[in-house]
């Protein structure tokens, strides 16, 4: 079974930087197995990288090794990393980016120092190509994490945000605008469960009334948004065969709202 | 030789969805290799994802699985299909994207009903990862066609236009742009010989004449549109070094018509 | 070790141009490693694909086979080639594409004219598909390079652009955009070491004085543009989490100047 390693960078397509990683990657270890996550996360959007990982992995098989690279401090005192968490690793630089794996309670985390364990000449802008595409190859070819480099106790956390509970009314906010143009909200389903217990609720998106909760797309009007618990587990806004960001006008931060009804 | 499996959707590369899928499918046929053939399609886009599959199937060996996820029934009562046409093999919603493979005349279709064959929990947003990702690799890593649901008798088809003779005319459309501003039309190169044996012909695109046939885009006037036998195997519209979308002013549906000249 | 092939184009993600050459490529050759190193190069740009390349080729193992079809005139009497160039291999149009790999000392080229490398129906508009993807597959699959065709003596070169000197001042230009706004320059990292000798210097771009050089992008100040040596060992300018492109208003050919210091 070769050894799975995953891409998650805001360097986009137009450049050939990923695929230099690539080739950095397979230099190293010939019979990896590389898959994309996205390279179309925002520049220096942590957020946008950390929200990827996390939809992703749930559906990785163990012993994959996950690398995201949306390093806005690239050649300053941040520091490289490498993390087990139970059977999977994650590479990446040490500025919140990989909080989906450090937020686990049975985890390692590494500084990515050992000279040996990256490329000879280091440069100053392209540590996804120089350290990090390395150290996932070393990984994936069965180098043991903690022979990368020294322990790291503190690792940078930038947790996701989730819902919370003010008065009557479960509130939560907008994390993300996929392709379709659905909100990905940060309400999760089994906080809406433990708040409505499966009863009516009226949900609000920037004071905005939206339909829902309905059991599948092909339920929503066609014009009207409504709310939908998506494939991640959290909230979603869409409008069928059409764009809830447009509908709505509303993209991250909007405040999303529900309370019980009847 | 390891199994292939393409990878056809309209979920763009901004989101990890594809990245998603390909970890499911490497969940349980690790050894697949795997192919994107577009994830552009526009959203919704039936008939462009059928044509994309339509020019793929001739350059892809025996036995490989084609993933086609452009899908706005989800969570509805449209079924999922698994289809087999010689030695080819096809997974996607029962829309009519699967149409290129469903006109021929030796193919069986299955509806994806056998729950051993879905991941445990499905959602009702994503069967792209819950349903046809793991048909998909399930077929790739061997298992029979069959054990994946009933036959289905009655899939839905929607045939990609093609030619018709109106008098002394052959009509067709336009079915597609490229990135490169070329119309693909609907005029396929064996109606044309039928119909001109060759000879000298006269083009129109919504009424504006275009030179032509060329044979080759460098045999186009530098700004003026002309005719070409394309490389799947229909006429296209070209401008040399230029687009012909935008010399001509039209998208999708615009009619074609070529007569005999002199 | 699977072979590597990577793959460079101007076809864009839009269409399923890119997988129909995979399929081609692993219909003859089943055990190649497919690396994208970027499909999204302007349309008909050969400089942006070459300097893809040649950012690329150093970081890939020997024997990568490297296919670049950026190619305005598929169809006309330009040959196809593929270069051996010490380890690797390289396979596009003779229009310049291949310059990286023609420079070096120790170099064949050949013209693709072998009817049984190619496909045996090809077509006037896809050489990519019909011409260039099975070369590329049959050198990964060992076949030798001079079985391919008759040897070129003189194939197209179109060099990429370095720095001058003009009197005090080492001149350059902007060579391309990337993702970021950082503008990729044309003056070598050892042009400037050998002119300036790590002294302080004073650098313009079209006119406008940047600052710098400095050491990381976390050096450059938040709105003002700044100078460093990037990673392809190349002078980049850069705003720190910002665009040098929009910063300065320029693009490709601006000119760049470089003048010593105190």
């Amino acid at each position: 079974m070769p050894p799975i390693i995953t891409l998650t960078t805001d360097f986009g397509l137009q450049d050939p930087f990923v695929g230099i990683m690539k080739g950095v990657i397979l230099s190293i270890c010939p019979s990896a197995c590389l898959v994309d996550l996205t390279h179309d996360v925002e520049p220096q959007d942590i957020l946008g990288a950390a929200l990827a990982l996390e939809a992703a992995l749930p559906f990785f098989p163990d012993g994959t090794v996950h690398l995201a690279v949306v390093d806005p401090g690239v050649g300053s005192a941040r520091r490289p990393l490498a993390v087990r968490m139970r059977g999977h690793y994650l590479v990446g630089p040490d500025n919140g980016v990989l909080t989906p794996a450090l937020l686990g309670s049975r985890r390692t985390a590494v500084a990515l120092t050992a000279p040996e364990y990256r490329l000879p000449q280091v440069s100053r802008t392209f540590h996804g190509r120089d350290v990090f595409a390395p150290a996932a190859a070393y990984l994936a070819a069965g180098i043991p994490l903690e022979r990368l480099g020294p322990t790291v106790a503190d690792p940078v956390l930038r947790p996701i945000a989730g819902s919370r509970l003010e008065g009557e009314t479960l509130v939560g906010e907008v994390l993300a605008v996929d392709r379709f143009g659905n909100l990905l909200t940060s309400i999760e389903a089994t906080a809406l469960a433990g708040f409505a217990g499966g009863g009516p609720v009226a949900v609000e998106v920037a004071g905005q009334p939206v339909a829902g909760l309905v059991d599948a797309y092909a339920d929503g009007g066609d014009a009207r948004p409504a709310a939908i618990v998506g494939s991640t587990g959290r909230v979603e806004i869409f409008v069928r065969c059409g764009s809830a960001r447009q509908a709505l006008g509303v993209g991250r931060g909007a405040p999303v709202r529900i309370r019980k009804r009847g």
